[in-house]
């Protein structure tokens, strides 16, 4: 029914919508902003979509967000390169490195393992990671280089959800055969938080991972 | 702390971030999505915001959205041209319109007076409605000619907010003027509304506002 608007608008509320978690009303209002407000503004977006999709790509190493073949992250010396991080999302590694608490590597993996959404392992970097750790089938255990690889921890950071759990529990199998240590991010109650409004779940992991002071 | 992203991404999310609603980490979820999804898309909505900016404007008299000087809706001439209907946005138009219950013409305000944000009726088209009521001081009240202006109605469709309501007082106060009936949009109970669940005010609205069936 937002025909009533011109062809253009009507165009820009249908690209809009399709974004993530904007639906039409939304869409209505950002339309509306962008071409009443401060249009040079609406114009400078348009311009940072189109730049921003033309140099960006993703690092060829470890699949974060880059807008050369290898990101900053991967080519610094200073990072402990023999400690890998797997997580979900670019986002993720922003959230890590803001937190100060990791010096190592990463590897993002785009997606997580979500039967149920047929979301398989092919449609996320795990068969990448699998490459990069000379995991892969093309690579035969005999000719792994362990010196070109010198990793001493895999630690899977991927969200305390069903299929970040299944994700990890899908990678931690296989990075086992790399002798390895493997390890899953803590779960419990977060910094702040009263246990009277935990849920039953987090409580016994909280329990379960209690740690000696 | 986003500054591990490379440069254009950090544009993107700082355009994207000045849109209404739209926090840091909404923008970063935007632009991860526009970069590593379907980038053909996220070019055509740069491309639809860059035409519908260059090509899209305001009605000239209703101050509706129009890529023509004068809106299909005011061009009209199967609409009640006599009964003017004062909304805030264009959007108030495409919720009436999809109601069906209004086929008179608007007058879109663009903005509600609003003194304690520093708003007041000139940021709004209240001025530019004095004017096509002839209202303005440029016209004197000799000067108007009523049959190029016969009003029988004007309806105040601002929303029922405070601000919404001191605009709809504002504007009556000057419309009077003009001897035109002024009425303002029934508030009350919605459809489908439980009145256990209505707070006093609109309880009391739907009291002082109750009809004869």
């Amino acid at each position: 029914m937002s025909s009533i608007y011109p062809a253009t608008m009507r165009r820009l509320i249908n690209e809009l919508s399709k974004l993530p978690s904007i639906g039409e009303k939304s869409a209505g209002r950002l339309a509306y902003h962008l071409l009443t407000g401060d249009t040079s503004a609406s114009n400078d977006l348009a311009e940072a979509i189109r730049e921003a999709v033309e140099r960006v790509s993703l690092c060829t190493v470890c699949y974060f967000i880059s807008e050369s073949p290898i990101c900053p992250l991967c080519q610094d010396v200073r990072r402990a390169h023999d400690v890998l991080c797997v997580v979900e999302k670019p986002a993720d590694v922003i959230a890590l490195e803001k937190s100060g608490g990791f010096r190592g590597i990463y590897h993002v993996l785009h997606g997580v393992w979500s039967p149920l959404k047929g979301i398989g392992p092919e449609h996320t970097k795990i068969s990448e990671l699998l490459r990069r750790l000379q995991l892969d089938e093309s690579t035969l255990a005999a000719e792994r280089d362990p010196l070109k690889l010198p990793l001493q921890e895999v630690i899977l950071a991927t969200s305390t959800t069903v299929e970040g759990d299944a994700t990890a529990l899908y990678v931690a199998g296989l990075v086992e055969e790399l002798g390895v240590k493997v390890t899953r991010i803590a779960q419990g109650i977060p910094k702040g938080g009263e246990l009277e409004y935990a849920d039953e779940l987090t409580l016994n992991l909280s329990m379960e991972g209690r740690r000696s002071l």
